[in-house]
């Protein structure tokens, strides 16, 4: 399993990723799934990658291969728009799906991926979109200003109630780390490292970018505040009338 | 979909449920799922329910008739021990499915039901039990001191978090109630009113029963309460190096 997500906030945009990958409960491996590239200085883009982790890799590396081909037809060099770069990324990964379709199928496996793309082109606003393992997308909202993918439920409630455009790019990245957090500890499929990068708006590089292991001071200390102050809130709650 | 759960701590049970039904999204109704059952001094038994809604009553009709026909080979009055009660459940409730399995199939349709049972008899400790759409079933351990029917993860966390054996009954009744409320927040085919019962162990009786909807004076101050615990808690996370 995996667990991605971003979140759009007026100030930029927060990117977050497990990176534990299995083939079975019996093949645990390590494996980034926030994909960066090296892009002309007008445009920020990060991938993140769910699903069969041969379709990933595969869109990834056609990415790449035609980012450094001149003759590409599109890249991500050439698109003008973000939803242009979702597009090329839906075909993209809809042609590697259909390719090892039927074989996967005859084995009873899915070649499916997701994705998340967001960054900014120069003249446009910052964006997020989800792209579907079908290649169709959406954008978030103002109301909803987050994407996810993969196991995303145990992770989704501290978004709705932190996540907004007016929260700031460190509060989103604390935010995403929470929900990280929580997914972790109750899917064993989901762990460590997590990655984050903070992109603010209008920069076209990377703000921050941060690869945290269970060990690490910052991680460890985001994980007791928290518990401890979701103990505080709950030592709080109002007592029933009998009490 | 529906939420239920159970939490087992030493001084008693905890039996809480949402009340909202679907077939389709254009056809919501409020139910119960939480069924108490008039038993012999000797013993107090809550059967939570969820899954199809045709199955989950029959089968709760089939136990209630059971309990009437003083020649029933088996009812919740006459068996020795909770998981005998856990069996009988389980065999009723495949019965139950089998009947209706290949004109349900035919249509696209899933008979499964499942049920969390729990309560004690007397001489015993007191227990809660998942009992798969299969008629097998789990109990919980002192390490996972709850069980979860219908929509579980995103409730999950907190239960994670903050349900432990020496928890008390009140405590463990608060949790609940958050667990319904994340739930609820994030998946709108969860919703009120919501049933808790409290049982406190050796009682053989409800200790308190509420049905909570959302305008309820104790619900919206828990609400509340904790959306503001939730934000404290958040607020004093650790900075980022750069902050």
């Amino acid at each position: 399993m995996t667990y991605c997500l971003a979140i759009r906030v007026d100030d930029g945009l927060v990117f977050a990723s497990d990176s534990r990958t299995h083939a079975g409960v019996d093949y645990a491996s390590v494996y980034s799934k926030m994909h960066r590239f090296e892009l002309h200085n007008d445009r920020h883009i990060v991938l993140l990658g769910a699903g069969s982790l041969a379709s990933t890799q595969a869109v990834v590396n056609f990415i790449r291969r035609d980012l450094e081909n001149p003759g590409a037809l599109c890249s991500l060099n050439s698109v003008s728009y973000l939803f242009d770069a979702a597009t090329y990324v839906g075909e993209v990964s809809v042609r590697v799906q259909e390719q090892h379709w039927p074989s996967m199928q005859r084995s009873g496996f899915s070649a499916e991926a997701s994705f998340i793309l967001g960054g900014q082109i120069q003249g446009q606003p910052h964006e997020i979109y989800l792209i579907y393992p079908q290649g169709n997308y959406i954008t978030a909202s103002v109301e909803t200003p987050y994407l996810q993918i993969g196991e995303t439920k145990y992770g989704k409630p501290i978004l709705d109630r932190m996540a907004a455009p007016g929260t700031s790019l460190e509060d989103a990245a604390r935010c995403a780390l929470v929900s990280l957090d929580s997914t972790m500890r109750s899917n064993i499929s989901v762990g460590p490292p997590l990655e984050i990068e903070i992109y603010r708006q209008d920069s076209f590089a990377t703000s921050h970018y941060l690869s945290l292991d269970t060990s690490s001071p910052f991680y460890s200390a985001l994980k007791s505040q928290w518990s401890e102050g979701i103990r505080n809130a709950f030592s709080m709650l109002p007592r029933f009338d009998w009490e």
